[in-house]
């Protein structure tokens, strides 16, 4: 434990104010002179250092209490590690292997020390540099079907799921960035927005698009009210950390109750803004690695149906869809699955759809477009994308088959808006 | 407040515990030689006491730990006063003058004082007497558009709307009687179902329809998950005292957040079983009435309709479809607002063909049919009530206008199926 109040860590009193928490000394030995202390922290939220010695290493994540981003003009409250800490306890039980560990969590301090993913990089980074990750698909398809199915009432006692609600109902702040910045602030001319160059008509496009519109606010009905399960809630590319074969998620503290399709559709939205980005990332073998991009998101639905379609078989002991109903009478259940499974692939099209406008429209922006200097290119690849986004949302019913979302991937990325 | 940890009343030791409690003698005066004390409780879980005297008249409510219709086998939580008074409050205060006062809550005696009404009578009672309520549709459908629209993010704060929900999702125990004699027991051979002889035939029907089962279970998910708005939770035509002209909505311990659809589905759904079973109660005038019912179900929707957009043009202050997307734009919110009501329209259906089933097939039937002695012609009517609620299951999506639902109840009404 830190005794006093809330401090920020710095790099020069880090190793001071924490030599005292054995769970963290276990790691990287007790004999301050020897550890190596580097803030790194690159999102939008907190600090980040890595502690290492020669005994081992360890991350230390400590909340801000303002949006690091924006800076001391929009507070945020540093409960949000409270939530981090209670979100990646239970992705660690659900999703085994899939987060970092979590040593040591000092809510007074905001603070978590948790394993250090190493050689890991951020998957977007890899994404932009063109590197392909094995089993990406798999762990993520997995990890997504895992934490929705055993954090639902398809699986936990009702009692559990329904004192969880609550607990995230308490993550108001975090969330709140995304009712504004994910779900309205693309389709109307706020504060916070910006825009590349050459993007205004197809604002003007999305703005004036009542139904397009309407369907968006449908999904963030979904997304506030829709307490399927706990979601991560910020499933992109930069909260992914891969080897050339491993991957885990990290990051969750926009961890909420939401639809069994959200996290999915994040997920797509970021993977589809690397495949639109491409094209001024490299031009060897750009179409094969886009092709990759597109075949880990195939291949993603299709992990998590298989491991949704295997935790319904053997773990469905929560109080939907009983068995008492189904396999108890001799009656298949599959149906019942399937009806479901449609469900959350529709619902996670239109939440993938949002993702890719807010991320070109509206504040915090993706480095795979972002990192495009020439603007008038950055604007065209990033108009292939918007135009998709409001397909998706406009058509997330009508889209049946992970072969007709490749096919209208590819048909936007032939299409020039502007 | 009273002394001492939890114990029920008395008529006897009613007087002399409450005496001291100022909110009831300023009601009924302290002079206890002059109160006039009956214990009226009809419900399944309650002690409910009327005590009057020359100055007035309260109602003494009071949790008991079990439920009462079945005994002390079932336990049951006293918090539900806890509810019942929060969700009173919130009812009283988004939809002024539909329930009834609340004068005084003790948490510790899980008891509550509130207004005597007077001459009402349970709205099933009068049901089945054949009597004409003025203005029930208008009061009803106001009731569920306030309380609906009022409780949700589309007009309150969103933090105001997550306390509620976190606080509302400490109700396990009472909304867990919804989710299995709503949702479960009719579906399957439950240890507390039972039936009228001679439903065999159509209870297999129910029970062996996969693809319907499957639909059960998505309205399941919606009631569980979809938090869209405070639910009374049992808006069943015992939930609703009326005088021929006056309706006020009583008990709402099985408040929790739930679809916006949930009540008025709850309620259709106890229409229709009185509109079904009119003809084992009537000869006279029998179409009359009946269509009257069937009017009420029209009106309500239609009132629900009317009251829920006008709170959408002019209290629409949460975070949902904010003006900033629409109005501030020059756009009209008409298509989204259209979208939304179609959207509660048939999952109230889908909650009405459920509910229809709950009633004749598991614990808790309604007097509309259990009131019937020939038990033939019990059977006869409870089938086509069934068969109907199987409609309304399957064919939610594409029931398109109150005309068509009209339709339906007369086509049900007139066929034999056993």
């Amino acid at each position: 434990m830190i005794n006093g109040k809330y401090e920020p860590l710095t790099i020069q009193n880090l190793a001071r104010r924490l030599v005292l928490i054995p769970e963290l000394t276990a790691l990287v030995g007790a004999d301050i002179g020897c550890w190596d202390v580097k803030e790194v922290g690159d999102g939008n939220l907190n600090l980040v250092f890595i502690v290492k010695s020669s005994a081992g290493s360890a991350i230390i994540k400590q909340a801000l209490p303002y949006v690091r981003l924006v800076g001391d003009s929009w507070p945020l409250p540093l409960y949000r590690a409270f939530f981090e800490y209670h979100a990646l306890t239970r992705q660690a039980a659900r999703a085994k292997d899939s987060v970092p560990q979590v040593y040591y969590f000092d809510n007074n301090q905001a603070l978590i020390i948790m394993e250090y993913l190493e050689p890991h990089k951020i998957l977007r980074e890899k994404l932009i540099l063109g590197e392909t990750v094995d089993h990406l698909a798999d762990t993520l398809g997995k990890f997504c079907a895992r934490t929705a199915f055993r954090g639902s009432d398809l699986s936990l006692d009702t009692a559990k799921v329904k004192s969880d609600r609550a607990l995230f109902s308490g993550n108001v702040a975090i969330p709140a960035i995304t009712e504004g910045l994910v779900f309205c602030d693309p389709y109307f001319n706020a504060e916070m927005n910006s825009n590349t160059p050459g993007l205004e008509k197809i604002v003007e496009v999305l703005r004036s698009d009542i139904e397009m519109k309407s369907r968006v606010q449908h999904f963030f009905r979904l997304y506030s009210a829709q307490q399927d399960t706990m979601c991560h809630g910020d499933l992109h590319s930069g909260s992914i950390m891969c080897t050339s074969w491993d991957s885990k998620v990290i990051d969750p503290e926009f961890a909420t109750y939401g639809p069994f399709g959200f996290d999915l559709g994040m997920l797509f939205a970021n993977y589809f803004m690397a495949f639109f980005s491409q094209p001024e990332h490299r031009s060897d073998n750009l179409e094969g690695y886009q092709s990759w991009i597109l075949e880990v998101i195939v291949d993603t639905w299709e992990m998590f149906v298989e491991e949704f379609s295997q935790l319904w078989n053997t773990e469905r002991t929560g109080m939907l869809y009983p068995k008492t109903m189904f396999e108890d009478q001799g009656h298949s259940s599959e149906r019942a699955l399937q009806d479901l499974l449609n469900d959350i692939w529709r619902n996670s099209l239109g939440f993938c759809g949002i993702e890719m406008h807010r991320r070109c429209l509206s504040l915090a922006h993706n480095a795979d477009f972002e990192t495009i200097e020439d603007l008038g290119r950055r604007a065209s690849l990033e108009a292939r994308n918007l135009m998709m986004g409001r397909d998706l949302v406009l058509h997330s019913d009508n889209i049946s088959s992970t072969a007709d979302l490749v096919k209208l991937a590819h048909k936007f990325n032939a299409e020039n808006f502007i």
